[in-house]
């Protein structure tokens, strides 16, 4: 079983327990996603970059309990729509690798639709 | 090697092929992962809870593709501060356990912090 | 003076006095201001529709702090891009008047992008 | 009549004539708020704190529009709230002045809980 499955297991048999069912619908935890993303970008608001590197390490463990609650909220909110992630995933590398080749893309953080086709 | 690891291989290809790294600090992932939580949040906004349960199938693949957008981010960024994500989520999942009891979280969606423990 | 002119004026000294506008560059403030909107999602994640609209007190007035924080940081942002919110908000309503004409928007939460021309 | 009070009357004038207060809970307007708020920080994601101050022409008008978008749903969210953001602003002011004193927080970036107390 695949990692992904593994804890959708374990969210699947928390929430049943605490009969949560009823409050997680798929609006409901894309807005708990969106919530936890930004509790994690609360960490690094007045950090520069350089220092967003090199986290201390009491604010290291704070920023991977956030993450984990993101990844927590997006298998959960997978499994409500009935999503396979890591299909999912593989789906949009495979379009990442077309919308941005390398000699396009080498360097620069353009969006692919700001690329200059024009020459 | 599990989902993660292998996922976490194929970004840092992908962004060493086209020169990215610099510009994936860990502050710059954290935005761009709450940009794509909110893309996600953004197919949600006018359903009802009902209606977010039953996505018509080219609405579902939309939300598929910012399912893994997201995941993609939240790897990345992981990646870039040397955090296990499956460490961090059976770590979190504990924690719940214990801030979560059945008893008292059992159909209602509370937070640990309002849960009433006068009696 | 406006409104927007006035809490301006007042959030400049604050920061002078406080030597704040280091930290205050548009990236950061675009960053806080997702930040507190979240927090502000926060209160409503797992209320119903019916029950976000029937608040109690308490609630209330801690949403109408995150309410004021937003506006905060968005007078803040607006301030650092020499950004007149008032002429902004006139020319986007003027704008939307064009993109949602009463007749094809009356009654639907379709995206203008959405709207079936076919007839 | 102040500008909030000003907007907030076009913005419920635009929703009656389109019938839009049906998808208008204060839910979904906090969903609202939180995508313009991460369509704003979009544009900032991959610049150099520099260069975020900086914009071209052109990205400072879009910024513009998601400026005004921000602001609309926030007028809108508190007028079905029946929240006076003008006397929430003022309110939270006068609460930042006591909980960032200047001597504490000149300078620094920290949060009025990480105030050290201590000497």
């Amino acid at each position: 079983m695949n990692n992904f499955d593994e804890i959708k297991q374990r969210l699947r048999d928390f929430c049943t327990e605490r009969d949560w069912d009823q409050f997680h619908s798929p609006k409901n935890l894309a807005m708990a996603l969106c919530v936890e993303s930004a509790e994690l970008l609360e960490h690094f608001q007045w950090l520069t970059e350089v220092q967003s590197a090199a986290l201390p390490a009491d604010k290291l463990a704070a920023v991977a309990q956030e993450i984990a609650d993101v990844q927590i909220f997006l298998i959960r909110l997978a499994d409500r729509l009935d999503i396979d992630i890591d299909a999912a995933v593989a789906a949009k590398l495979a379009l990442n690798e077309q919308k941005y080749p390398v000699d396009k893309a080498r360097g620069n953080a353009l969006k692919y639709t700001e690329f200059d086709d024009g020459e």
